[in-house]
């Protein structure tokens, strides 16, 4: 049995972590943190986790005593926790995108803020990183947006036929979080779709820094808030390098079933499927299909995650089975809510 | 040509009398005032309004030279202002609540403010105060439940058929305003219904008011907040006198028919049809009909507003068309928008 | 390790038989039928089922070899099958309308069929029924309108104190079925109420047959499709004997609390908090609440269930647990899906 | 007074057509046809349009009698009845696909017809052909999809500046039509988004077409269905030729200001704003802004339309305007229905 805690957990990314944890038959839950709610019972701000006999805390840092601690605390706010709770021996897994570049001066560059925290850490996109990720202390779980785009073009981009990729994403609104803002008012979003941020997002970096592991595509992102509540439809429109120009889609789709014939949360769709954000609601999976190509030499390839879940509070408890040796889909077996 | 302007023209009630009454060929709108936009165009805070030349301003009351004034402000803000307001020879059209109850006690009751500005205003429901309004200084815009639940059951009380009604409304979100608020947060709206203040919201005084005019009928009222941008259905359960166990549907119907025939803006439903939030959106018009009748005695009538429409702005301009002596349908001829 | 199968399994209801049985520990599935998709894999009509291995088939009844059938089977069609599959030696859960009803003639009125499979059975609420439907060889799984409506009077009519129920009830699309019509055109529902078979519905003598076992209630039943994927809302408008005019609302929530302390998918509402449907999207809990009672002596509970899990599927595996003598909880530990 | 008719009257275009015509103060509606609907009157179908005193009719061609006759009838269908509707001496407006192509063997391959009543027409985009549209006896009134990605690129292509255009549409559902299909059902489309045809949608070529007047540019499409009724949004990827790689987002902007400068539906939005669907919702404007260049030099261009008014009726009704001499906007005034 692990003991596990979440600093911040009153947000939507500390509500999933929790609903699946309950149920994770290998770990216990000690602590769920929040400052807001202290002394509060979960069900107040989650009011599907009913009867768990958990409350919020807010315990100070040195107090919590787990061997997993989650960090789903704000981009910024991170950085100021992670190293005291990385010295009281636990491993953490943190959700902000403070830990998730190379190179801390993009970081700088794209969020604004001075680290003052900088620690090695991995990130956590088991599909790419498994093995750091199993002796890791730190683990930088990946933004919601740039899995979903990532993985819809990583294997071409290790087998470096990429020349270029514009992912257009589409998300649902529970990616802007549990507080109220124009942006999440209703009026503004149901029957509309909002692009945001068109050329200046921040996974536009987090998605460069991947794909460029292993080789040089030029990265183009755009984000779209669309009236669903969980959910982020990529269309990667994707241009290969010259010599590919005689691929067909067929062998596209063979590049992707391999790449990810033995990863237990990657589906690739048949010929004719394509990825529907219904299809992995609520889960961990990720559904890729597509792979057509247009006159112009342009392949598409379509990407579904739950953005919550696959996109964050899912994909973090992946990569606690790693860090822990569990089985990789412990506490993660639900299908997608369909429909 | 009759000079109009509008105190606290940000909102979206304020949005929807602008929209219409651009379109109105015997007003020119002189002043749309904000305190927050002052000296902003309108279409930064209305962009569906665009190049019309106009500008928020933050004007003195007293420097405002209209001859019809509409106060767009917050229930508790009307009653500061309106009174000056008719000092200035100006007729007003209040959409707050302020100036809504015939007893100020009830008003105070319910809204829990000390009115501090009493005066003699006029119920703006034309289908019930007509003749009142063409005289009134002052009119009293109804509230948008109100409106709707008011006119499924008027005719029967009017005719002192009715024991007790049970209004069960279900309201889009921009009744809720232009604001962003926990209510208004797209994922606890998105895929949910919300009931709210179930017994204790203020338009049921409002309600009981007016059916009230008629003949003694118990009132009850529950509210509730759907995935649905404008509209508000109003399913009315209603209990007739025992003297009228053998109705029948069609009977009813006709009471209905009769009362409403010269109404422009009153719709009745023909049997089999129900009405739909679709068939009146963005429209001054009510549907009403169902007219159905259960094995227990209860008779359920449907009805259908846009809540911004004739549950606000809409039915406010056709105050003023009756203030001024315009053709009632004057710069409302909109039909609904279906689909 | 019992053995499964699900008659007619391509609808919605079977798809969510199949997602929880997946995970169940106790059983595995031996047979999904379907005329239309067979040899059909199933993801080719629930997405979301990948690599389960699982084909549709249209096997004879007399081939079905397992220990309990669920017949997934249209209101009808059930009763042609039923008896078949029984003397087969499985227990069958038929999740159509066709047992539902103490009295055959009752369900022909309102079905509008002969019933040719005419067979006890017991009505499959376990929170009434429990008892008998441990014994019992064939199960009717109640409607997802009644599931929702009972169990918010069972305990006053229990405790014999109600007149009178009027049942307004807000439903999701997904209980029309997978088959497009009319009432599930998007352009349709979107942005819509709809009101529909509002004095007519078939879930209403179901209603009164439940109720109706414990004392004399009055019922009253209207339900509205709301733009809703899953989920059921109602609004259950109760008027009490005239005896308990004094009493209040914790009065009425402590006969709740009582009535259903152990039960594992009833949870009862705290003093301010309201049932929503995001609260038990996807799980099989009933969430009551409300108790409020206004001027007029209207006593308003609200419940709101997923009509796909606690309202078909989710309680037809309790049903399951229930004949087979698991954990009642067995493979339906998932909480609800908030936001 | 200008006589109309239109064929084809029952489905989403003939309702807009009819809702938009109803208030136009130079045109009388003498026929509105459907085969289905014979006899019925207007608002069984579009049940918006109340008291209007229309009836549907199966008229026979020839005895329609009118100046103007809309053919909003489906692909395949205008072609059979076009001629001999001109051969009454009425001009044409037709909304069907049929006489989009200048090269009927571009019809032919992409729709999969022999065309069989090949006429010279001209494409009714008044932004590009305005001349031409006033001297027509036949205007064939472009794709919904078209009108927003061909405004979006039209004055680059112009300037010929551009090398390639990623057109990514998200359409409401509307634009699939009045018939339920697997497409438009609820649980398909609510909370979900759906790419279709991604490759392949008859509307590509239509803008190559359009685009190609100009300069030589390479089109992609690709649409998805959004949980919308009314709107298309398309984000259109833009690449420039290599000499305008120092080109500033503000003098795109200027480019498209003064080609639109005088054109009354196209509002070009002010940096910072973003076009929105509410924004033109119900109403004849496109809304075109965005501009933004990214690292990699890809430009964004984002256009927000009504896909069944400037995408289809509205666009169609503008044309019928120049037909006939009358002011431009007359009968369209109508100001986008925001929230």
């Amino acid at each position: 049995m692990v003991d596990v805690a979440i600093i911040g957990a009153s947000g939507y990314t500390g509500g999933e972590l929790i609903r699946f944890l309950l149920n994770h038959p290998e770990v216990e839950i000690t602590d769920i943190t929040s400052r807001k709610y202290d002394n509060i019972p979960l069900h107040k701000v989650h009011p599907n986790l009913r009867d768990t006999g958990l409350k919020f805390s807010n315990k100070k840092l040195n107090d919590i005593n787990a061997d997993i601690i989650f960090t789903a605390t704000p981009h910024g706010a991170s950085m100021k926790i992670v190293p005291e709770l990385l010295d009281t021996g636990a491993k953490v897994i943190d959700l902000s995108g403070d830990y998730r570049f190379n190179d801390y001066n993009i970081y700088e560059k794209w969020y604004g803020f001075k680290h003052t925290g900088k620690i090695d850490a991995v990130y956590g996109l088991p599909e790419i990183h498994r093995k750091e990720i199993k002796k890791a202390k730190l683990v930088a779980n990946p933004g919601c947006f740039t899995t979903g785009s990532i993985l819809s073009a990583f294997p071409l981009s290790k087998a470096k036929m990429l020349n270029r990729c514009i992912f257009d994403s589409k998300s649902g609104v529970s990616g802007s979080g549990i507080k109220p803002t124009e942006s999440s008012h209703y009026p503004n979003i149901g029957d509309n779709i909002n692009p945001y941020k068109v050329t200046s997002h921040r996974h536009m970096p987090e998605i460069q820094q991947e794909l460029g592991l292993f080789s040089d595509v030029k990265v183009s992102f755009t984000p779209h808030l669309v009236p669903v509540i969980r959910g982020i439809l990529t269309t990667n429109h994707s241009f290969l390098k010259d010599e590919y120009n005689d691929i067909g889609s067929e062998e596209i789709r063979d590049i992707y079933l391999k790449q990810y014939k033995d990863e237990p949360f990657v589906k690739i769709m048949d010929e004719g499927e394509m990825p529907r954000l219904s299809s992995v609601r609520g889960s961990n999976y990720i559904h890729i299909g597509c792979f057509e190509i247009d006159e112009t030499g342009r392949l598409v390839i379509v990407s579904a995650i739950d953005n919550l879940v696959k996109g964050a509070s899912g994909q973090a408890i992946h990569n606690m089975n790693l860090l822990c040796g569990f089985d990789e889909t412990e506490g993660l077996e639900a299908y997608g809510m369909h429909p």
